[in-house]
């Protein structure tokens, strides 16, 4: 809790965007490892999620008719049926084992509570305890170490995937197993955790595995691999499995389709959308059934939704007066709303500021010190809500269970989960009745326990809860966030209640109170809006609870958005997640496509050499090239004597903008900035332009004098250090755009064709050749260089996408990101007038931090 | 019923796609009114909903800070609360003005019947009750004179506006008066329609007016109209408007949001759903406030979701055996979605055949011979439920209402809709009860009651309904078709329960089965989906039947789409609406956008004289026209000793296609066609194309006979007759799109220069006054040419816009497809590799007829 003596005071720290960093580190994308911001970083990739069409991938349309496409449609169909339930049975396992744990633990302890009520014979039950959680907190911590991604509740790399950003190892199996198992201990192990985002995360892995493994399995079934191996498809059923998460979490499949829609939709896809609905559907009614079987032995009777669930809010049957809310009540959830969103925004900042010290000083170092801190807090958890319960837990009447009980949708009545501790008979322990239970049974007790908690363990339990959960996410062990803002935000409001009803003697109904007060805190965390919404009308199954969850949630956000982001969005902005938002502010539509594209290209002709080609691939990183011929001889002017003909011409001349030009231009402005370094280069570029005009003879040195063993006989690639500016951006006809795991496979299976032959020599690839190694493509630098004869050339057109998506340099941010967003891509071309490659954009053009300091630089340069 | 004998039969006519029309009529656009299909029409234009970003556009962005676009932001949520308050305040109106009208009639000829018994003092009720029926259904008759667009449901018409196709006058206030008050005469005058539709619609129409209404009318508040003055915007709270329509009309307020996504979305926009849903859900609360405090005195209280809601389904707490519904019933559940599937087609197919024939016989005519028919559909509905009461209804036992008694969510008694009819003390006639009550009650009674119905009164009141409901849906009244399939359904539902529960045995609730025959016939009547599922678990107010309704809704669905479309498709088709689906097939890929564009071009230069301007606007009609310059001197090929650079440079010249080159491709393979006509023009258009050498020579003769007034001293527009193929197929650079709109702004407001000036003295024309007129532009016709001097020069470059999304020739359907549908486009230029424009791609090349007939062409071709 070190950080809680300055969270009042770090608000500055936490606010976004005003102590913004440098512009020049920005722009060169560099890492800048400072004190308040952590920048996108440039090593995460997109998903491709757009269809390269070429000619492979068009054969293998020649093939398809509306009969085969159908058969598809009808494997994908069942793909989601058994992903749902899949995800309903890891729901199932996860559940039914916490359950047992937790059992046996309560009733162990509860018997030796029993058993003495002397206060020597109390540490006894306080180490049993001790025993049982640290032991399992200590299994959950262990298999993070073995999968490091199954720390946390998944959500925020579940959010980047979905945004389209290629997350290592994020869907693999191994994280599943390992974060299923994990949290399974970790909510066993008594830590405020949630099993619920652990659950998304499991949902989405076993959606791009399952489509997978099926292939690899039942080989024997004539099943078209290729066809469901791209990123596309594993989106698209990663989103599903996704769904079928949330699904089987909270019984809520309407919520789980908006919540893979709000995080991760491209565009509304409505036959998507459709199938993922039915995933989720199968996923709650999967789980629904086995549980309603396996817990009250009703096999085929759905009683039990989801593994979280609210239980059933109605006035009791003879008081005709009562109302679960009235309009008056309104403002008071308005107000709620606020003070959630303030507890969300504390919350957050405190969450950031101890990820950023364990960032910093926790995971440098060796492994097991972050095991020593999920048992150090597995501990103090322990201990505090045992202390607590002891301490400042209240011995009140036990309500008679014949009036006025609620029960829970058709299960256990809420008084069995009523704790006793050392109360003597006819008197419950408040505080342990809330500490003392699965969390779920605490968030029933405060939602529909008519007998009253006091304001003093509502606020310890409040505060306690508040803090641990706090600390405990980011620990390295998988675990979720809702249950916690759940329990903490409906004690609060629980208090709320209790001080209307009590204090001022309204007539309301306490639990509605309770549930506002859950939906304003977890609205404050995690910030999520439509799915959000729909997920908590769910799980109340109470459509009229609409209007107030959302109203509550709405302020919570605004009201938290004032001070920093959600939780989830805050960790992705920790682990340097290039996340794209939803759209662009307004101001940004200032800048144009011209002034943040990448206008340095490295790019491949139609036909290369084998030998262009592994020198390019060795000596960038880049993931596209972009398929050029040359455009040297740029058309002449001419001109008849007619104004109008010399206007349209002038205005054709000044509306194409070139490489060369832009670059000009932007090392000019860039002298305006400090830094040296970067001055230096432009400088150095300004200078070599000047000696443009000698470029031709430049480019015949350079082609005398390069490397062994590829010497590079065309000028084609790889800009050299000595070329002039008008030799590295001189114009370029765009064709196409070739991917560098697709040029990789050409060169592996050795596509290619020799100078005396006709291109048509070179054999073919087919669709499933191509993408045989999705989704690990071979290296480059795995590649044998023995096997290929360097003066080979490679005709990349068939295999080139030869119809990217591409925007002209004038058009406006705005354009370009609903473009780049929408269709899901990963390069986008800008092309200008005359149809030559300017520049190319990705992801990192269009993050939020790249284009505040593009803009600065743009009103700085007005 | 005269279409019932043959309606086994017209499943050949009524299954899509095989027998295709002649393809040069579809390619050509011809309209073609034959007896089995109807083409989308060229008249519909599509909604600008992308973008301009033009010079006036960045300027008022430039005056736009963040804290500006809060301020819109702001005012966005206003609008979008009262959007929702108004479309609650419609519904309330609409509901209780049938209330009112049905219980008088209901009361009136209630008494009747019981002060007499004997059959001659029937005939005085009988006839009372046709004064009532016909009196209203006159009065809803003749609104929809006023204004035809009243008539019928209203959502073929707001599904074609959310698709982006301006209806004219679909959204406009009369429109919205006629409907609204239409539909409460026509519901409450007995015939067989719901008013869910006409809701739907008078809510868009609410979205669409209000923010243009509050511009008008509070002129002292500081509101910037020019804002929101756009189709984009207007599209915007359209799909709001139909959201809270669906929202108030079932209680449903996620799914109304889902409905408009699901008919209307483009890009999935959260921040736009968002606002959506809280429109929606300010609509149900509206509603349900008001209904509430009107209907039970208790304001402040919520109590009545929507106009239609289905009250609540559970079990009697004593039972505890029984299950709403269990695995084994889900069987049943997959067949009654069978059944529904093929009754829902039957109905649809006999509904369209009624439909043409309307179309043929009945529109024609005199518009009075409409109000005829709708008296007679009257006439024969009030003849039919009497005699149908009176002679098949059985006289059954009351159930004491003490026991297993279900109450409507909070409000009145389901027993108080009993209807004795003729019956002694005791007993009531079962099919009175269905038939004489309003149809919500008739629902509820379906759900709910316990006490049975006889299967004879089932089966009599689904049949009458079905064939009743089937005739109604055309005439011109208002008319919504939710309801009345409901109803049906539920008869049929409660049939199958009866059958399964009485003659079988079997331990099932009847209710659930009620529900599942209805959510079965009614989607194989809608073949909604994702909304058509919320909507109903929305309105049962139990999550639980997700699952089953899921799953009926999916299979009534695909059974139905075996034979034909959705009700609303069909109609919308028989307007001949270019709607757009929401994917092109996997076939269609075969094709690329060069198959499918319009190379015939009007385009305009960057600096044009008034006169080519007002020449081009007066002899074409297209509604966009891409602005170029002319790139006559083509690039010189050039060699270099190596065959890479000729390999690259061939490559080059092959990827560059030109509109030249296309349309004589196009022409040759035509000529393998019979229509003469067609070939015809190829033939000379390739014999010009022969003469292609001395094309200009021609071009210089035709310069010398323009025509008075407006002689054409540039060779710009209006490609004439006597050209050249080369002449009118001329190498055009492509620099932006500039709409008939702007271009008849600017001349009206007299932007131009003089040719002794530079295009900098012209004068500036702002964003508000660019989009002053909106939404009805003035036409060129009503350009006074007087006041025009047609040497001046327009520089339209500041106007148009520069950078609309395009695509290259080659680029395939699907792409092309989603990028039209996604960005919610207008015209979609096709550009080659060299910045030339080759075509134009508007809604017509992407329409299914369309695609199909190039396929067809394409296959045969190849």
């Amino acid at each position: 809790m070190a950080c809680c003596g300055n969270c009042f005071c770090c608000r500055c720290c936490c606010s976004e965007g005003e102590t913004r960093t440098p512009e020049e580190l920005t722009i060169l994308g560099e890492f800048q490892d400072e004190e308040d911001e952590i920048l996108p970083r440039k090593d995460y990739e997109s998903l491709d999620y757009d269809r390269c069409i070429n000619e492979p991938y068009v054969e293998l349309l020649e093939g398809m008719d509306n009969k085969k496409a159908k058969k598809y449609e009808a494997v994908r169909w069942m793909l989601m049926f058994a992903i749902g339930v899949t995800v309903g049975l890891v729901g199932l396992f996860v559940d039914f084992f916490v359950r047992l744990f937790t059992k046996i633990k309560y009733t162990l302890v509860a018997d030796s509570l029993q058993q003495c009520s002397d206060r020597g014979c109390l540490s006894v039950s306080l180490l049993e305890l001790l025993a049982f959680n640290l032991t399992f907190v200590f299994i959950a911590s262990v298999l993070v170490l073995v999968e490091p991604l199954a720390a946390g509740s998944g959500i925020p790399e579940i959010k980047s995937y979905l945004n389209g950003v290629k997350v290592p190892g994020v869907v693999r199996l191994r994280t599943c197993l390992c974060k299923a198992a994990g949290v399974l201990f970790s909510v066993a192990g008594g830590l405020f955790v949630g099993k619920e985002g652990p659950m998304i995360h499991s949902g989405a892995i076993v959606g791009a595995g399952l489509p997978q493994f099926q292939s690899i399995t039942f080989k024997k079934i004539k099943f078209d691999f290729s066809y469901f191996r791209s990123d596309r498809d594993k989106r698209d059923f990663v989103s599903a499995g996704a769904a079928a998460g949330v699904a089987a979490a909270f019984g809520a499949p309407i919520g789980g389709t908006l919540f893979s829609l709000e995080e991760g939709s491209s565009f509304w896809n409505q036959a998507l959308t459709w199938k993922v609905l039915f995933c989720s559907m199968s996923a709650t009614f999967t789980l629904n059934f086995f549980r309603s079987g396996i817990n009250f032995n009703k096999w085929g009777s759905f009683q039990l939704p989801g593994l979280l669930n609210f239980g059933e809010f109605k006035c009791p049957d003879e008081d005709k007066n009562c109302h679960l809310w009235t309009v008056v009540d309104l403002a008071f959830f308005v107000l709620m709303g606020v003070v959630g969103g303030l507890l969300g925004a504390l919350f957050n900042c405190m969450n950031k500021t101890l990820a950023k010290y364990r960032i910093r000083n926790i995971h440098p170092k060796a492994k097991f010190i972050r095991v020593l801190e999920s048992l150090l807090v597995a501990m103090v958890t322990t201990v505090v809500i045992f202390a607590a319960s002891l301490l400042l837990g209240e011995c009140r009447d036990l309500y008679s269970p014949t009036t006025h009980n609620t029960t829970l949708s058709g299960s256990e009545d809420i008084n069995s989960t009523i704790r006793q501790f050392l109360c003597t008979n006819k008197t419950y322990n408040d505080m342990a009745t809330l500490f003392f239970n699965p969390q779920e049974a605490a968030i029933h007790q405060l939602f529909h326990q008519d007998g009253t908690f006091s304001p003093v363990t509502l606020s310890v339990f409040f505060l306690l809860y508040f803090l641990l959960a706090c600390w405990t996410y980011g620990v390295s062990v998988p675990s979720g966030l809702f249950v916690p803002s759940l329990l903490c935000g409906a004690a609060f409001g629980r208090l709320v209640a209790n001080i209307l009803k009590v204090k001022l003697g309204m007539d309301i109904y306490p639990g509605t109170f309770a549930l506002i007060g859950a939906a304003a805190f977890l609205g404050g965390v995690v910030r999520m809006t439509i799915s959000l919404t729909v997920i908590l009308i769910e799980s109340t199954n109470e459509i009229t609870y609409g209007l107030p969850i959302m109203i509550t949630l709405m302020v919570a956000k605004w009201t938290g958005d004032f001070f920093n982001k959600g939780i989830y969005d805050i960790h992705i902005q920790l682990r340097g997640v290039p996340l794209l938002e939803w759209e662009t502010e307004v101001e940004m539509d200032k800048l144009t496509a011209n002034d943040i594209m990448e206008p340095n290209l490295t790019y491949v002709y139609p036909h290369t050499r084998v030998q262009s080609l592994v020198s390019i691939l060795r000596t960038t990183v880049y993931n596209a090239f972009p398929v050029v011929t040359e455009n040297r001889y740029n058309e002449q002017d001419f001109m008849k004597g007619n104004i109008l003909v010399s206007n349209n011409i002038r205005f054709k001349k000044s509306s194409v903008l070139s490489r060369a030009g832009e670059q000009r231009r932007r090392c000019q402005s860039m002298k305006s900035y400090p830094s040296s370094e970067l001055r230096n280069v432009c400088e150095e570029r300004i200078a070599a332009g000047g000696e443009g005009e000698r470029g031709e003879d430049l480019l015949q040195q350079m082609l005398e004098r390069r490397h062994a063993p590829y010497p590079n006989l065309y000028p084609d690639q790889s800009p050299s250090e000595e070329w002039s500016m008008e030799e590295r951006f001189r114009p370029l006809t765009f064709h196409g755009l070739i991917l560098r795991s697709q040029l990789v496979t050409l060169l592996i299976r050795g596509v290619c064709y020799t100078e005396n032959q006709s291109s048509a020599t070179q054999p073919r690839l087919s669709y499933a050749e191509m993408t045989e190694d999705y989704p690990r493509y071979p290296d480059i630098h795995d590649l044998d260089l023995a096997l290929l004869n360097p003066r080979m050339i490679v005709d990349v057109t068939p295999y080139m996408n030869p119809s990217p998506y591409t925007v002209s340099p004038n058009t406006h941010i705005s354009q370009v990101f609903n473009l780049f967003r929408t269709m899901g891509l990963r390069h986008l071309p800008v092309v200008n007038a005359v149809g030559e490659i300017v520049g190319i954009i990705t992801r990192h053009n269009l993050t939020h931090e790249f284009l505040v300091a593009k803009l600065r630089q743009h009103s700085i340069s007005v």
